[in-house]
């Protein structure tokens, strides 16, 4: 492990512990075990790319200069604000997608004794954040726009969440309403605020920017959280259950993926019909005519030129960028995921 | 229905409006039909108390200084987030506790289509308050206090929440847990700070006060938070469905409730046989039994002494507070649940 996850990791400890002994809550014995278990199931055990990254852009905003060990706390506590919002939206997304696994073990509400519990240790989760930032950051003059970014991110990945779970329904009346636009949509939201644009501005944040002035930063960070997303999609189907930690469902489930609407754009009436008859049911020999129907279309092919057209893109819309600080986190950010496995 | 009340919900529209075109998301017509329909069924239809009490508070903290129509507005905005905040709560306490009804109609997630996309339904509703906030308050020297308070205040409510859970698993095992502190413990998280602090807090700041001069204050509202939840206890066994609007089942549901650890301590060997052997079972047989003993041991009689001695000390602590204004204000909230029948 490297030298900047392992100094992550130890300030994981730290605010751990900080949040075991709030003042605010007078804890019971068991509840202190229950939270320390529940963190330690649901927290840490990701690819932890959005908390490390809000060190390495504030890192690249500060020219390379050397940070202070103050600083590394600060910009790590900040990442692991990121790392709780994800946890806390994966615990409730499990329970609401009727998930079976996650990171490679039972999602957390799938525990003997946990249950419907895992809906407030969700919002448990959720409210450690705002915790850790009054503790860490009341005295700083970002401390309001801080409260104010993520606020305004949770309630655009609560939206995102909200148009895929309607979205789904509506589908499973009829296929045809999923779109490129409307799966745009549903990703900018569900994804790309929180997973990209989020831990940029954390970072511009804590450098003294304003945000009100990164609106072109925010715009590409956001076309890199949709192509993160179709990867995902991809993943989904394509990528292999060991590597990504999970069992995709989403053909099952009848999920509005990027492979779904590719596929009804490149299939003639007979394919879609096949589509229509076998997309969105729990049985192994429908889920495998869609994955026969995905090759047949070649669906591979046609995500590798998505991908390397996207990626051409989002060089040249960073390139474009007028500082080069900006330009390299933003590069460092897209390097993290080109052509990622998992 | 009086003035203030039709003032009030007024004030719902607005915001219901503004909340429906907010301009941080791009709804489609789908869901922006299912948010209103979702806010219509779940955040108005209750009694409206703790948002009405800070329109009240702040009056009493004016000295009867007649209100500006942007006092008004703005003391009712408050008074809504607090609503808000119930509802998402509500919400996601019917699923936890897989209960039937709510206030006269079937829960949220009970109806069809719905399910558990009201686990995120229940996460919008809470996102809607720093919207709120952030419109209305952005500007208000006293905002980054209004921020931290609702976090803080969710914060202690969700915790609240947890030991209620995690309690009542432990009762399973071992009924002998349950005791005096620990349901104080309990009620005074998971329902005084929110439902007794929150909204006297809300009219405090916009009066201009820090809230840290205001101790004696938070702590005789959480007393009289836990004496309202005793109520709740005593109401979900005693008070009449229709007019509770719901039918109660702690007794079903092992819930560590007032009730049951009055009966702890007042039952001989043989009593506590009888409830350990049927508290907690969901046939109508065991519930007759315990409510049966609950008759023998004269809860209700215990319970109308607890709450004229509670309410003496109330008033005891009310009289002994310094400010005038501020006594009216603890008074006019005693009045509302004093003896309650609902
Ligand atoms: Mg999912
Ligand atoms: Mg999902
Ligand atoms: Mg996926
Ligand atoms: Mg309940
Ligand atoms: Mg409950
Ligand atoms: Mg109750």
């Amino acid at each position: 492990m490297n030298d900047l996850k392992s100094k992550f990791l130890e300030v994981y400890s730290a605010l751990k512990s900080e949040l075991l002994h709030d003042p605010a809550f007078e804890f019971t014995d068991v509840s202190r075990q229950w939270v320390e278990r529940m963190l330690d199931y649901n927290v840490p055990g990701g690819k932890l790319n959005r908390g490390l990254s809000v060190i390495d852009s504030y890192q690249l905003l500060k020219d390379g200069k050397e940070l202070t060990d103050e600083e590394i706390f600060l910009a790590s506590a900040l990442g692991w604000c990121i790392e709780w919002l994800q946890a806390y939206f994966l615990v409730l997304d499990d329970i609401m997608d009727n998930s079976q696994t996650r990171r490679g073990q039972p999602c957390w509400y799938r525990l003997p004794k946990i249950g419907m519990i895992a809906v407030n240790d969700g919002i448990v989760l959720r409210n450690h954040i705002p915790r850790i930032l009054k503790k860490h950051f009341r005295g700083k003059p970002y401390y309001v726009d801080l409260l104010d970014l993520f606020n305004e991110v949770e309630f655009q990945t609560a939206c995102g969440q909200m148009i895929d779970l309607i979205t789904t329904l509506e589908g499973e009346k009829d296929l045809s309403k999923y779109s490129i636009p409307l799966h745009h949509r549903i990703v900018q939201y569900k994804t790309a605020y929180y997973s990209f644009y989020l831990p940029v501005a954390c970072a511009l944040l804590m450098a003294g920017e304003n945000l009100e002035n990164h609106i072109d930063v925010k715009n590409v960070l956001i076309e890199m959280g949709t192509y993160f997303q179709v990867q995902d999609d991809y993943l989904d189907c394509f990528g292999h259950p060991d590597v990504i930690g999970k069992i995709g469902t989403d053909i099952e489930d009848y999920k509005c993926s990027w492979l779904v609407v590719k596929a009804m754009e490149l299939s003639n009436e007979e394919q879609k019909k096949l589509l229509h008859e076998n997309y969105g049911k729990e049985d192994p020999t429908s889920v495998a005519k869609v994955k026969e129907l995905y090759n047949t279309l070649n669906l591979q092919g046609v995500f590798e030129e998505y991908e390397s057209k996207s990626y051409e893109k989002l060089i040249s819309s960073i390139e474009a960028h007028p500082s080069k600080a900006v330009q390299a986190v933003l590069k460092s950010f897209l390097a993290k995921i080109y052509k990622r496995q998992k």
